[in-house]
């Protein structure tokens, strides 16, 4: 996601009790920074961040981290967290480099609405490409499960064909997840889209080991 | 696919040099059948034969087997069958049954337009549900490869997971076949359906052993 400057975003990051400035110190080390066991799912490209506010707040339980590549949209993010989550904190990270940020033990990766990436030449830029894919074997604890919705059709396509190629097993496929689901805890980006009554695709893709 | 009663089907099935009449007995020997080597493809539920017919004109070097329940659209279907083709026959069988026909020696299988069975409760009914799954394991020579192609999204949504829950990999997948791919070899159903415009859903799934 790309977003306008924001004005004093060093500034913003730097005094955000959520932001995490070094996160590759704690590589194999997270349950430090939460200072818990808790399962740890993370959102790759969180945007503005609503979706993992929201989630952190309906599931205490569970320690959430959201991964920006930009400081502006890292800035965004950070200005909108209420109060006191003990459960949240933001990186700002390169996909490229998240087999530097964990060491299994992610439980849960979440790719909503990632950039599409439509031209074929690009197409290993896509957070569900084998790229990806071989990254996030890496940082997965034990059962790969990673949770992906997008409005592109062809994004989606080739997403189902790349998990399956992978080894992973496609669950909760919907073709219309708004219509499929209610009570859904959505970004901002998916409120616009949905609105318009555009359909919001959706899989759940799983290795058991 | 349903028909309407044909007259002297009986006597249309056993004039036929294409029907075979007990197909159970060729069990593990169909080579004998065609008299070579070849691969064998089957279609279940070749309706009225236009898609196995066209493809057995196309490619001689497959033999094709044209499976259906009804007696009535077997007759339809052996109506149609031009002059001479050595690599092509009908068989009329239950798909239920399919694993007491073939043992081992299918190397592709074309599921075109298969009945949705809407309802929940006869999931298991749909011929990519896993009761039929774990009979096509038994008749597949050595990979497995089923060419699938439906206009109705429920049943493909279902037959995505089901395929990949058993550990097919999904290729070739998509939702608009006819805006994706020219020069298809087409059944009567799918080519009323695409006429009105309406999305074709297709994908290959495949286990390379």
């Amino acid at each position: 996601m790309r977003l306008r400057n924001v004005k004093n975003k060093e500034e913003i990051l730097s005094n955000s009790k959520y932001f995490i400035d070094n996160p590759f110190k704690y590589k194999g080390k997270w349950q430090e920074v939460f200072k818990n066991n808790n399962p740890i799912y993370i959102e790759i490209g969180m945007g503005k961040g609503k979706f993992i506010i929201e989630n952190a707040l309906k599931y205490p339980n569970i320690n959430f981290i959201g991964i920006e590549k930009y400081d502006s949209v890292v800035a965004k993010c950070l200005m909108k967290i209420p109060n006191d989550i003990p459960n949240l904190v933001i990186v700002r990270v390169d996909a490229l480099e998240i087999d530097k940020v964990f060491d299994k033990e992610i439980e849960r990766i979440y790719l909503n609405f990632s950039d599409p990436w439509p031209k074929v030449r690009h197409s290993l830029r896509r957070l569900s490409s084998k790229v990806f894919l071989n990254k996030y074997d890496y940082i997965f604890k034990d059962r790969k499960l990673i949770y992906m919705r997008t409005d592109n059709r062809d994004l989606y396509i080739y997403s189902l064909m790349s998990f399956s190629e992978h080894g992973y097993v496609l669950k909760e496929i919907s073709f219309d997840l708004h219509k499929d689901q209610s009570n859904l805890i959505t970004t901002e980006y998916e409120d616009k889209f949905a609105s318009k009554g555009m359909p919001i695709y959706s899989v759940v893709a799983e290795v058991d080991n």
